[in-house]
């Protein structure tokens, strides 16, 4: 197992990473003010792995209830939310209840949310079992529901008293779920760390034959630059933008095509070749960097076309964008392979271009 | 015009206290990152003041958008928080655009935690047109909306920017929302200041009648201790749960006679009389105390008798309260008339008891 720390202005909390993790439960239990927990799961992630954690958990004299939501990002939404708040009432869950978040990123971010509103604020525990979650969603602290207008659009900065990645997890996630995760792990390399990048080339067979070695090295190193990124700057006044890498043109598809019609990754895959396509435009970085791109998404078995939308959509809907600033939609672009940046407006020509190139 | 200063560890903001502030845009603009607001408010109170509020904003070039809500407690809910969010998106407003609150504590409530929510943290500014909210709900940064099974149970602590307390706007409150309103400020009297206790029953007529000084004295009054209390404990990890004084019993009123059949102050009136008379049975008071707090609060134009409801369903809705610590209700009692306490845990008989002999 390999523990990092994510440092913050007002807490601190240890991400573990490793096998055989989702019944150790000494790994919670510092984390818990009272032994009393509610474990949030979804219809799929439940019958697999809920009453194992429930039991160890139980079996150290913690006082464990549990909500089953719908899986789906189409159920990202507020009467989804409102079921973990009934469940909690219904169970006299209090202020000191702590929340476990066991399933992907939108049972982390519902939960998260959840716990930053409950009773204005109880402790929640991340244990990702998706790929995306344990590299990405579950570190960090953005928490968030989505709105028909806008991915992401309600939510809060709340950060979890923990988070234990168990890549023994791993191994019931469907093919097309690891390369959604894989997209976010891509998205580190091609931000702020070149060599990553080459690693992932050289790699990605291995990460999709789901080698343990790999895929632990591959989670530990996206969080090390997230927790880097995140400590840096919490509440994204600067740097963590970086991390929308993909994400606007991502969060458009998602919104425009209807809620989980593409998942988060895929959506942020194209969104990636969209935002490279739009740098080598720009002149900074070249045509063959692109298709280097292009390639290492596709190798992740992620598409690299964008869905046919008018670019008046796609403006439409990029506008509501959290990046937005003073009217303008602001992109991560990429300054080269390795180093992301943020541009503020990009002319319409050139998006109408990239767009219909790419789609 | 009296300006106080709320000082916390992370932020500070003024609360400005006098007569003709509505208009005083100066007071606002500082406050603004970018030129554009959204001003919530309700349908009683926006044919009174909204216009007025906006067109000064839109005067000095700020972009000025509103949504009018539903007015009343039970409407404090999920669904009208909505139409917040989906005002805010169909008119655009970004992250970094500022809500502005003009109502009494609903809408305060509401506006605060929509800013909470929105796009992870919008700022926002407190308008509070009703005695209640400017005394107390208006200032200190707690934000929520009501579930059916309990009062405020999912929020934030989130603070205003600025705080604007315009004694005028008083003018049109009617006599009942007033007499609540004076329910809060007889709470700081009682948890904190005998010496304001005694200026409340010596002044009370005044405050009936609108006297101008008195009433803002009074705001002043409550605002520096609730200011006071609040930068020194902003979470509520201590000290501020004095602040709930007659809540814990008050909560329990209104959601078990669904919200909005009393008001939040009447339910603190005669929480605040129920406290005392639980008090008084631990021997921490005398008997003449608890008709002197009996006797301010009928001066006050408020309800005395609790309503009747069966001792089960009053620790029914008490067990939801959130001070409720290792399932030990919590109450705030009264060591002497001046001076509020905590105390873990009362008797079922002494409920019983004090329950019956109040209702």
């Amino acid at each position: 197992m390999i523990t990092l720390d994510l440092i913050l202005p007002d807490t601190r909390y240890p991400i573990h990473i490793g096998h055989g993790l989702l019944e150790q439960v000494d790994l919670l239990l510092p984390h818990l003010p009272l032994p009393k927990a509610a474990i949030v799961s979804n219809a799929t992630v439940a019958p697999l792995y809920l009453s194992r954690l429930q039991q160890a958990l139980e079996a150290r004299g913690v006082a464990c209830s549990s909500v089953v939501l719908p899986d789906g990002e189409r159920h990202k939404d507020w009467q989804t939310l409102n079921l973990i708040f009934d469940a909690l009432l219904s169970g006299n869950a209090e202020r000191k209840t702590t929340l476990i978040a066991l399933g992907g990123g939108v049972i982390g971010d519902m939960t998260g949310f959840a716990s930053a509103c409950y009773q204005r604020g109880a402790p929640f525990i991340q244990i990702p079992t998706t790929l995306l979650a344990q590299v990405d969603s579950s570190v960090g602290g953005k928490t968030a529901i989505n709105h028909p207008q806008g991915k992401n659009m309600i939510g809060a900065f709340y950060q979890p008293k923990a988070v234990i990645a168990d890549m023994d997890l791993l191994a019931t996630l469907p093919d097309r779920e690891l390369s959604a995760g894989l997209a976010e792990v891509i998205k580190y390399g091609l931000l702020g760390d070149a060599g990553f990048l080459a690693w992932l080339e050289a790699n990605m067979a291995k990460l999709r034959a789901r080698d343990g070695e790999a895929l632990q090295y591959a989670v530990k190193r996206s969080c090390e630059m997230k927790a880097a990124i995140v400590s840096e700057d919490e509440k994204e006044n600067g740097v963590r933008a970086l991390l929308n890498l993909g994400h606007t043109f991502g969060h458009a598809i998602e919104a425009g095509l209807g809620y989980g019609a593409w998942l988060h990754g895929e959506a942020v895959a194209v969104g990636m070749i969209l935002a490279a396509a739009a740098s080598a435009e720009l002149g900074w970085i070249s045509r063959d960097d692109v298709e280097r791109v292009r390639r290492l998404i596709a190798a992740a078995g992620l598409p690299v076309k964008a869905p046919s939308m008018p670019t008046e959509q796609w403006l439409s809907l990029m506008s509501h964008d959290k990046k937005v600033e003073a009217g303008t939609v602001r992109f991560v672009l990429l300054r080269s392979l390795g180093q992301a940046v943020i541009e503020s407006g990009l002319d319409t020509a050139l998006l109408d271009r990239i767009l219909r190139e790419n789609s």
